[in-house]
């Protein structure tokens, strides 16, 4: 390596020490950021001042240094330039998201659409279109949107930008990221997996110890965070809770296999067509015995699937999120009497479970978050980005 | 820390750096440990004597150096002193291998006894005079044992060496390692665990990416083997793959659940008590269609879990052992389809199965092998051993 080259990657990797320090234990001064990072304080000054510079990082007054009591002027993580967009195709909606670089959700919007209706081809320039209007919305706030992740309900290749196979959708193999032509970089990941993030990132996610996050959807997916990472398999495809057989003599499933949960508990086991998780829930506060009695079955039936889960994977808790955040008061109960009497007498430790705090909007936030984490892993990569309009 | 205390902790690593080199690398030369490790020719020949001193490796005679092409005494792995002891308590047997540094079998022995006729103290009694057989053979060897891991039937606590439940057996938190009462340090494990390290460092395990190891038994176990590492879960029960649920309405499971993998698969669904596997396999080699149509219905149950453990886990191979061994030519087909059958339309992989290499001996061989990584990965702390006898 030139001398020219070396220099520029160990800037880039002390970027990254400094963002990475103000992220997870700001705001700091100067003076512990050297001390923490063990960077000189010239070096600290000098990356700080580019960060500052890219609107990254910002002056936050002055505060009194822990350890020697002299007042200095402290550091943090700014949000006020750089951003990320966040998309989301399900199976009956649409959602977008803008969230700055201290994780402020800045702007949120979801389009109630059936999905199924159409054909891949318009469901993806439907996405563009309000893609196109969140970036709109991002300049108008005097952000510059760093990339975008897109969440799909299925399992996808992230290298190609496709979705293998979403059954709920009757789409296979489809090419999402080159169709999309957004004016920033684009990948993509399985909504699952992303609604996992969601919840470490935005919401209680980081007191949970090992969690699985389950996803309820038309499809049912779930997330594994093991150590503050997400589980993927050899593959990426872990995490196919809807998949996983209740009963193998049950009703056929649209991914080829018979009784699979997501056919007892999935969205669509629970509402008829037309109808949606709130009407349900209107029904269940009005005391509608058909409608307790449906959530009673689908908990039952999730009760079975997550003992699988947890003899399986050992998760220390399970947070319900997607359409079991709303329904969580009528389905936890029945859940948690199947993984008792299932589990109770082998293991000391029953996992706990919990409500999604961040509930339906969880994939769409955690595909933003996705591309947070990677500007925060790598801020070098992105100081041009400020410069002017968004990464081409 | 004082002077003389860091010199001794860098000693130590320095030890484990090459002891580990060698292990995954060797032969090699004093030369080209020292190119390798980035420690200087003096040290690296310092801490080669040591680890000579100690026999835990040898010189192994000239060899032509790569690079370079001078000929020079290389020096590996020495099996000649130092050993394991693995133990195993099954249902229906007692096994223990002695297994040397360089992971060659020693010893190894397989007691049939119906350990549910029996106390967990005569049971445990049982197994203590098996051990001490087993470390006065290998002392008749010339080999010092370092210390002892026992596999167990169900969930364990490796804190408090004890078994949390072995449903199997009819136990329920018995505490093993102080009542063994050996002359070397024991630890337990979970057996499922135990094979599938088994069968990473005694059989396939390294070809086979990541790996999910199926042990068949009275009870049926399994180990997730991550980037060459156990997945233990947050708690360490991970892998229950008996315990996963194949029907909700199917009969009742000695854990307290029902339809288990196990009432299905499990030897006591294959084979009338008072038969073994062997009694099985010379049925189904002779034909016997009732022998084949019961492994055909046993496959497609453990399909059906493999399914599920697919949609979680996402494993590139599945190894069949323990009694999945024997009886994979009669078992595998009826598996694998069950598989393509649920998996092959999401999936563009579905997980090969592949035969267990070391079948119903792994989880013995695993427990001996996670003496030696301990052996190899702390050597500082071993050197005394050698000095006369085994480690209090």
């Amino acid at each position: 390596m030139a001398p020219a080259v070396r220099h520029e990657a160990m800037r880039a990797g002390n970027l990254a020490v400094v963002l990475g320090e103000l992220d997870r234990h700001g705001p700091l001064t100067r003076a512990a950021l050297a001390e923490n990072t063990g960077l000189t304080k010239t070096t600290v000054s000098k990356l700080v001042g580019d960060l500052i510079e890219a609107g990254m990082a910002v002056e936050s007054g002055a505060v009194r240094d822990g350890e020697r009591g002299r007042p200095g002027v402290a550091v943090r993580l700014s949000g006020h330039r750089v951003a990320a967009l966040g998309l989301e195709i399900n199976v009956d909606y649409l959602a977008a998201c803008v969230v700055d670089l201290s994780r402020s959700v800045r702007v949120l919007r979801t389009q109630a659409v059936d999905n199924r209706a159409a054909s891949p081809q318009e469901v993806i320039a439907g996405l563009r279109d309000l893609g196109a209007a969140m970036l709109d919305e991002a300049a108008g706030l005097g952000l510059t949107v760093a990339g975008c992740v897109v969440a799909l309900p299925g399992p996808v290749d992230r290298l190609t930008g496709s979705v293998h196979s979403a059954p709920n959708l009757g789409w296979k193999d489809v090419a999402v990221t080159g169709a999309l032509a957004l004016p920033v970089p684009v990948l993509v990941d399985n909504e699952a997996n992303l609604a996992a993030l969601g919840e470490l990132w935005f919401g209680s996610g980081a007191s949970l110890g090992d969690f699985l996050h389950v996803s309820g959807e038309i499809g049912i997916g779930a997330g594994l965070v093991v150590d503050g990472a997400l589980f993927r398999g050899a593959h990426g495809f872990a995490g196919e809770l809807g998949h996983v057989v209740v009963s193998p003599d049950g009703p056929a499933c649209r991914c080829g296999g018979t009784g699979c949960l997501e056919r007892y508990a999935g969205q669509d086991a629970l509402v008829p067509p037309g109808q949606g998780i709130n009407d349900l829930v209107r029904r269940l506060q009005a005391g509608d015995p058909g409608a307790a009695e449906a959530c009673a079955r689908a908990g039952a039936a999730l009760g079975v699937a997550l003992t699988t889960a947890v003899n399986l994977v050992d998760p220390d808790t399970i947070v319900l999120g997607g359409i079991f955040a709303p329904l969580y008061p009528w389905v936890s109960g029945p859940a948690a009497e199947a993984m008792r009497a299932r589990l109770g007498q082998m293991r000391a430790h029953v996992p706990t479970l919990a409500v999604s705090r961040v509930g339906g909007d969880a994939a769409t936030l955690g595909a933003a978050g996705q591309v947070i984490q990677r500007v925060i892993a790598d801020p070098g990569a992105y100081l041009d980005l400020t410069a002017g309009g968004t990464l081409g």
